[in-house]
């Protein structure tokens, strides 16, 4: 299967008539074939009353067809073998090792969703029977469970082409609560794209589901994007990408009439923080483990290491050293995109032109249009405190390493931190009354709290969570990756009195779906 | 204890230099001592400083600390005696019955709230044990739970002086959560206020827990609301009242640098569809049914049933004929305040005057200066699909009867609703199939769903939704009463690779608080 330059509406493959988005080889800078016209306005609404009409349907499938068709979209997707692959690898500059494992996570994500529809937890049912002798009112019979929100607006991510993109978390968990997905493409890598979401498109065939369930949209600029999540069919957003689109996105979301749930995960720095037992005693270990976490996939991960906090002396000074040559000898390495590249050159240019900053170290510099050269810079924590620039996300191998004076200011500087995807404590047993102290103010500012480990390996499991306060993200009440993934386009409903003729499987008193219940308040299951 | 017209800040009595509220007797239309002034942007501040402060150390107390605090405070409530029952009844009009039955329900809500924290459901457990053997890397240590989301603005009501005002759902929810709560008094029952937040302030002391863990603000207008909301300490807010008031709240949170959920519940006119079996075989009890409901309180339920949707013929008629023999024959009532009253006139008014609305009948006028004349109106279904005003709420004891055509045209009207609180259908067993039809449009309208009853009582319980879509909230995910309304103000946080010594109890392998929790997506308990 080769890319055609296509959209997806429903079952249809449309070719747009606006302005054409062409996918760079960010190792070469060389464009690639074929052009992907973009959508109007029209297509996007088109798109989005498919969803619509498809919903009708799609929210009450079966948990066994609704699983099932997560199963075979994953199956479709590796049925596209190689072509995938190496689409993948010359549209983002990624190397193949990187780019088969994202597949496996993302297939791997859609057949765990497959079961957390089956297991049906995130029906969240709950049964309050009748209590006819109560006084002074007896109490009728009141059923809950949780139902799709409607269609869902998922924006691609330029960083993981894969698992969060056409067929990535947030498809995956909106079609697992019964909700069809509209996607609108990243503009870098549309090819892989078109791809998965051909892929997307057989599995809603083969499974008989309505075509509307599904949608892939290529637009330049934000019209597209800013049209579908403007449109009033569309129930909630999905998007992970920068600040600025996050919160554009979010802006057009609030000027609707009907105010609808956007989940933007935007920027985030993860600080990680060095205490001073676990310092002194393997601070040389600590200085890899940072070193490659930093320089993976180019830093180009959301939970990517960008701020350490250590305490001023001896340790930190080796750490530094260690880390300093470790950057150094890091290799470069082709960033995702132009623009990507482009921002990072910036964003370090911004903190080696600071004053309060200095620079510990740079890596090897590359030959490619879009190499990433690592670097690592250092301040004072009193300085990091008085500069808000020092907290704005590099997003790349770029690494500020905060000095604090004691670790009251260590204390002072977790307190000044915006809210992050992850908080990490690089600890001894000899720091546990320093952690404990920190960890209250991590749980604030962070979605995930890691012990001794790098925050840049992301589980795909039903503990995890992707998501914290803003900027972080645009609602902490949820996590993009992981089961619980499901629970942000679901809503509860009520059911007071029904006849047992009108109630959903989930409902009824037998418990025919076999799921765990809250009866009366007590789990039953 | 006599209300003395003072804010509560923390454990501090206030009395603000702003524009002074004074309540109103709605029965006399004479104003109530003592005097309420406003408080200033300062101190609205000092009220979010103290609650964050209290929240570091609130957030973080033992189950059985924040249960018995929770009951705490409802004993409190009921200390207060026929001093609390008196001032309600002045300030509302309301009938002594209906407050002490008010006062019940609100004590019990902060009960029930007291066993939902000690069952710990609402932490969400999550464990995903290590898997040291698993290819190619193995899985770490993950925990997940849920905290909450910091200091909490809740807006009382002007309907229910005790059950949805400074101790109703919101604040026993928020507490319940970990979440100090900063309350914004109703304007039109100060005095009451006042003694119900002179009780938690009690609660709040005699359990030794942070003073700013409890907050209540007098002000007119919106400025001290305003203020509130846009403080950067508050996490969420809660609002019930009118869709003008929610949507101003909501903007002005909006306008925030970090978005907030905001659970606004604004407005609701119930729709009750007569299904034809039923009208035919009981219409003249349902008629009764449907005025004991429309009238309840003067109608100034956010569940009243303000649109009923039947098919034309005689079984309609004879119903229209019976509702308006009832609604002729109800006594005026005393509405809540001067502007409820102002407002219900005006939507009376517009109804009678609108050329596609036909007056059914009216009530008993009142000699009182703002009693409420019960009015029942009547449209057809093609008039009501094209005419919007005939979907406004007017807030009240006023129902509009649409008369369709056929089946198909109440399929037509039940898809042109806007989101609602509950919808319900009067049903006998031959109505089924009609019932099967229209019940997945009323899921995608409604939070509740109710048969053969009528939705203006709210039951305390597990299974309750009272929310749903736009316009009947301004967030359908979760609900303001009921047990589940802990969760609107929790988010989840991920532990990864924590030692022993940093998990709170309620991650720890044993389950010493047993808990319900999901062992690698499976229920251990």
């Amino acid at each position: 299967m080769t890319p055609q330059g296509i959209s997806l509406i429903g079952q249809q493959a449309i070719t747009g008539g606006q302005a054409v988005i062409r996918a760079i080889d960010p190792s070469t800078g060389e464009a690639l074939a074929p052009d992907y016209p973009g959508l109007d306005r029209d297509a996007v609404a088109q798109a989005c009353e498919l969803a619509e009409t498809a919903f009708a349907t799609y929210r009450e499938t079966s948990l066994e067809v609704r699983a099932t068709f997560l199963e075979t979209v994953a199956s479709e997707i590796e049925a596209l073998g190689d072509a995938l692959v190496e689409r993948a690898m010359t549209e983002t500059g990624l190397p193949q090792a990187r780019i088969q494992g994202e597949r496996g996570r993302t297939c791997g994500q859609l057949r765990l969703f497959a079961s957390v529809v089956r297991a049906g937890e995130w029906l969240e049912v709950r049964l309050d029977p009748t209590l006819p002798e109560r006084e002074p009112m007896p109490r009728v019979d009141l059923r809950q469970r949780h139902v799709g929100l409607g269609p869902v607006a998922v924006f691609g991510a330029s960083n993981f082409p894969l698992a969060f993109s056409v067929a990535g978390g947030d498809t995956a968990s909106a079609l697992a609560a019964g909700c069809p997905v509209v996607v609108k493409a990243h503009s870098a890598h549309p090819g892989t794209s078109e791809l998965v979401g051909r892929a997307v498109q057989a599995a809603v065939a083969k499974c008989d589901l309505p075509e509307g369930v599904f949608s892939l949209l290529f637009g330049a600029g934000r019209e597209v994007g800013q049209a579908l999540v403007a449109d009033p069919r569309i129930q909630a957003v999905g998007f992970t990408g920068s600040r600025s689109g996050g919160l554009a996105l979010l802006r057009t979301a609030q000027a609707r009439p009907q105010p609808i749930p956007v989940y933007a995960e935007m920027s985030s720095i993860n600080p990680v923080f060095l205490l001073p037992e676990a310092l002194k005693a393997r601070g040389q270990a600590i200085a890899e483990g940072f070193v490659g976490s930093l320089t993976m996939g180019a830093g180009q991960f959301c939970t990517n290491p960008g701020l350490l906090i250590g305490i001023k002396g001896e340790a930190l000074d080796a750490f530094l050293a260690a880390a300093g040559e470790g950057v150094k000898g890091s290799a470069a390495q082709t960033m995702l995109t132009p623009g990507i590249h482009a921002a990072y050159q910036d964003g370090v240019k911004a903190l080696a032109a600071n004053a309060k900053v200095r620079e510990v170290a740079r890596g090897q510099a590359g030959s490619g249009p879009h190499e990433c050269q690592a670097a690592l810079f250092a301040a004072s924590g009193s300085d990091f405190l008085s500069d808000e620039a020092l907290q704005a996300e590099v997003f790349g191998a770029s690494g500020l390493v905060v000095e604090c004076a004691d670790a009251d200011e260590m204390q002072r500087v977790a307190e000044h931190l915006e809210g992050q995807l992850t908080a990490t404590l690089q600890m001894d047993d000899g720091d546990l009354a320093a952690a404990q102290r920190l960890l209250p103010l991590l749980e604030r500012r962070a979605g995930r709290i890691l012990a001794n480990g790098w925050p840049t390996g992301v589980e795909v499991c039903h503990a995890m969570v992707h998501g914290g306060p803003f900027p972080a993200t645009s609602d902490a009440r949820t996590t993009s990756v992981g089961s619980a993934a499901i629970q942000r386009f679901l809503r509860p409903v009520c059911y007071q009195n029904l006849p047992a003729g009108l109630l959903s499987e989930a409902l009824q008193d037998d418990n025919p779906l076999n799921v765990s219940r809250l009866v009366d308040g007590q789990r039953d299951l």
